[in-house]
């Protein structure tokens, strides 16, 4: 029995990162969970931000910004930079993160999360109290410890992501490998292929 | 010690979820891990589909489309609406997939997945070979059982979400809960305030 709930903005689950602006003198980060990969052609992100963040104040100085993601162990780190405005304090100073310097772009990205993308802003859009930001992703980082040897494919066990839930307001990890993409599927009978 | 790995579009994890477009008499499926809340002023969706996917001209006909939160039980399902044309098959008879009338757009749902959003398009963006399609969620389905009683928070225990995990090609389940969001920051002690 379903119940319809209303135009929630929801989905399940959403991840949770660290994006920065500005550059390493003068920096700001803030917690998203409104973001994601959305072409590869070039490869693009999405986000969305609140129009009054200081955080878009920097990334507009120089067009761009990184996307930081860090594990549960940053998890206390990680709220803080959602509840806390860099107008008021330092926030890296305060949790305990340092900046490094980015390869592509001027926004550094955040030392101790395990994986760095380096973005260019290539369109902004204003959706009412909110502004919709696209960046190119020009520059990938990680540590070699969360990569599969030799590959560029990163082992969730070793990442160790953060992920966020709307309406309860968790922080969860990744869980258990389910099945393998790309291949469970091939189980299905096409009835066509059956005719 | 960090290894750069290029510009490689994957960020962790992503949702997994089933975007319908059409109509009940006619629809098609197709799996989307590029997609993300991004505004709440309205409440908007944004994600990214291949231009060439059938789904993306039915959900022009209608401008409409509904997204369908599927259990991890439904990982073959998934799978197998990730990697069939619609042009070739029903992937819903296939599947094992029951579509079900939405209350405000044309676009049904999928009444296996406990959760379900109901979009108007908003705008459409061409990047590259994809397609930026941004939507207005205008109702939310969930089962009773995934709600916490009497409320519109959903229990991921419940819900039991797939995630989708690029370069590895895996779906994951969620994990434990780490920590309440807006709370364990307030951990951090803010040099400003100690001064």
């Amino acid at each position: 029995m379903k119940r319809s709930l209303g135009p929630l903005e929801r989905l399940f689950p959403m991840p949770c990162v660290l994006v920065v602006g500005g550059s390493i003198e003068l920096a700001d980060t803030l917690t998203v969970a409104w973001i994601n990969v959305i072409a590869s052609t070039p490869p693009t992100i999405a986000m969305g931000l609140r129009k009054t963040r200081r955080t878009l104040e920097l990334i507009r100085e120089n067009g761009d910004f990184t996307v930081n993601i860090p594990d549960t162990a940053l998890v206390a780190a990680v709220d803080y930079c959602g509840i806390t405005s860099g107008r008021a304090t330092d926030k890296f100073a305060d949790a305990g993160l340092t900046l490094a310097p980015s390869a592509l772009v001027t926004a550094p990205i955040i030392a101790e999360c395990p994986y760095n993308l380096e973005c260019r802003v290539t369109s902004e859009t204003t959706l009412g109290e909110y502004v919709l930001v696209l960046g190119e992703i020009v520059e990938t980082h990680a540590e070699e410890r969360v990569l599969r040897a030799g590959t560029d494919v990163v082992e969730m066990g070793a990442l160790d992501p953060l992920t966020y839930i709307a309406g309860a307001r968790e922080y969860r990890s990744i869980g258990r490998k389910v099945a393998d993409a790309y291949s469970v599927g091939k189980t299905v009978t096409s009835s066509d292929r059956e005719a």
